[in-house]
């Protein structure tokens, strides 16, 4: 006999069991489902691209991270390391086919050969959607709701979604004459929860020209908090009728109006005007969402509005706005939070096979079950009932059913139920029926 | 401005746009949902592997078509060419924790450098599903009904599983004194449709030993056709009481009687003796899946019975059965039958947006559509009505809802069915119902 090979995965990536695996299943038919309500479509693009379209616009960072290679026919290849970029070259591509507007989701795997650690894998699923071909206001208000929704429709109650828009510190930047410092201050604002006031204010007075009144006035800003109107308030008249800081003003009272109008809880969306992410990319509107009982693990869906999504390869101009859900932390604060179900199985019914002469009997009743959706296993082989109910216990089943001569010469089943721990005798044609109540109970 | 990347996929990949994309996410949830409705759990491997894993058992030509590289850890990998090497290799790893019997899907990308031709990609995804750990032939017979069912759910109603058993063929070989010449015969028989009988018979005269009368007994028994049970009956009289044969004879005519039982109509799944696929591989049932409107196109869903999944990775002995659902060639096959809607939305209503400063009530009515379950889009621009009607008819929208001024004042919506041409007022709190009762009939 041969020598075994060492079944093993790569370092840095993971199989997902059962356990996991429906877990993910969940949580990406729920996005699927509220992305379709609000008419986005999906896409799928390839694993593999030219490495000279994902080299286009990536950082040195993830240019190292990509698994690029030479294919069979010398072609410079790489492994898309997020969706962005991949969305960018097909817009470019189909845009005649697709036209605009455009509203599309994509969930699928990229590839980052980061070092891995905890929680962080070189394989993992994003999650993206995004409205592209307008700079239509609506289109930020509805990536709003869809964050609401998606959120919600997982089954958190506790989360705030936290929005900004780019354009109101760089509005507050040319009112204080700063407006060519605008990536240097944003960059000192990004650590503001790190190393707080005094270290922002110490960083930005590295930047040249900058007097500490200009600092003070930024971290001011930065500062304001309390309900939107308020703060947009406050933002008017520090910006002192600076007309690219009052768009964002006016669109994000917009967005507040918006979102009272449709009926979401106000408590769960907050204005966050010291948010500075995507520095290089977002241009508008900027979310956040942070679970309130778990803020520390940061945002499970952020996004934001940009310019133009593919200028590295049309001279369209295409402007957008999206976000992505992080699936896996999402996956992890649902761990942590006892929001996963322990089941390793999908089904609710396991029948015991007790007598191998019954098979279609069996067989027949399992078809019973699944004709009123309720999913159901036979098990495979006559071992002994202990071993039979160990199985359907240790994989989480809800139910188990029992028959053998018996039964099967009365009509009759026995049901158990794993959960509850008590068991009845059921007529056959009454089983189907007898278990959905129970379900609905 | 710096010169533009040319927009393109790489040879043999392609885009998935939102009508195909559509059509994939539909058929993949079917699947899903009838896998998981006979207990069968999602599991998911990495894309990449360590190649001597992957090369594991493969053939030159499949050796060949691997995408394979140097990663940045100088480690030897590759990406995936089927869901079976990685659910071995899982199978052999996670034996502990997954325990047998162990039924599991995998719904997944893989990726093939073969020679592009029409409708053949290097990425396509697979659809895997398979019962180890266990020689039942419960698991068999499940796994001809889970075909039954996915070929129903996807809403096919003309099909037919063929079936065979590995061991009828052998058990004559050994009755003709051929045993040690099984996989010539095998190769010889897979060529019956191209070659038939006269080329067949000539190939079989090449190998060593055989007589004029064990090949034309070869072909009788492969040419044998009828009700299942009448060909077991004429199987077992020239078998001879071969107990390897019989074997196969005896588990055919259970799983038979355990269709008739199950209730599946007995048209649906036919006895073909003369299957020799999975030469090297399957030892047991073999299925394979034909649509009666289409058989050009092949099968459709094929698997069948091994007898040790994972014996390159572990010593532990893994027999098991299981098919995988031609996801691709079926979209192409629902294509050529007219089975594909057209749409690339997944929304139903198309809000137009007709005047913005009305922006919060479509957004309002928007949501008491989704709440309803109606997926609905608001268009996020004001642009002309009628090309806000264009786009609606382009995606496939069923319905527009329009309001302007007047509507608002009234409380009223125009409801517009763009299949069938209609217009109608509708009070908005009707709205909902009124789409939703239209969509019933």
């Amino acid at each position: 006999m041969s020598k075994l090979i060492k079944p093993q995965t790569l370092k840095g990536f993971r199989d997902s069991l059962p356990g996991l695996a429906l877990a993910r299943e969940e949580l990406m038919a729920t996005a699927r489902e509220v992305y379709r309500s609000y008419g986005f479509s999906p896409i799928d693009t390839p694993a593999l691209e030219y490495s000279e379209i994902l080299l286009g616009k990536g950082s040195d960072e993830t240019d190292k991270q990509m698994f690029r290679f030479q294919d069979q026919g010398d072609r410079d290849v790489a492994m898309r390391f997020d969706l962005t970029i991949p969305f960018a070259r097909f817009a470019a591509q189909h845009l005649n086919d697709i036209g605009t507007p455009f509203k599309r989701y994509h969930i699928a795997p990229v590839w980052r050969a980061e070092k891995p650690q905890r929680g962080r894998f070189r394989e993992f699923i994003q999650c993206d959607f995004d409205t592209i071909g307008t700079d239509s206001n609506i289109a930020d208000i509805e990536t709003l709701l869809v964050i609401h929704d998606l959120m919600t429709s997982i089954g958190f109650e506790r989360f705030t979604v936290r929005v900004n828009h780019r354009q109101l510190l760089n509005g507050l930047l040319e009112t204080l004459n700063l407006a060519d410092q605008s990536t240097g201050v944003l960059r000192a604002l990004d650590k503001l929860p790190k190393i707080g006031r005094e270290g922002v204010i110490n960083e930005l007075l590295t930047l040249d020209g900058m007097t500490e009144s200009q600092a003070d006035a930024v971290l001011k800003f930065a500062e304001l908090t309390g309900p939107p109107a308020d703060v947009l308030n406050q933002v008017e008249s520090l910006l002192d009728r600076n007309e690219r800081g009052m768009q964002g003003v006016n669109r994000l009272r917009e967005l507040f109006d918006a979102v009272a109008t449709a009926g979401v809880d106000p408590e769960r969306v907050a204005l966050d005007v010291s948010i500075a992410r995507g520095l290089d990319y977002y241009t508008g509107t900027i979310y956040e969402t942070f679970l309130d009982d778990l803020p520390g693990i940061g945002s499970v869906c952020s996004g934001g509005r940009y310019d133009n999504l593919a200028e590295l390869f049309t001279k369209q101009h295409l402007p957008g706005v999206g976000a992505s859900l992080g699936l896996d932390r999402l996956i992890a604060a649902m761990e942590e939070l006892g929001k996963l179900e322990g089941a390793s199985t999908p089904a609710t019914v396991l029948i015991v096979l007790f007598d191998e002469t019954h098979a279609g009997e069996y067989l027949r009743m399992a078809r019973q079950l699944r004709r009123r959706g309720i999913a159901t296993e036979v098990y495979p082989q006559t071992k002994a009932l202990k071993k039979q109910l160990q199985y359907a216990d240790r994989k989480g089943f809800r139910f188990a059913l029992i028959a053998g001569s018996n039964e099967f010469a009365a009509g009759q089943w026995q049901l158990k139920d794993l959960t509850a721990g008590d068991q009845q005798e059921v007529a056959t044609d009454d089983v189907a029926t007898v278990i959905h109540e129970r379900l609905q109970s």
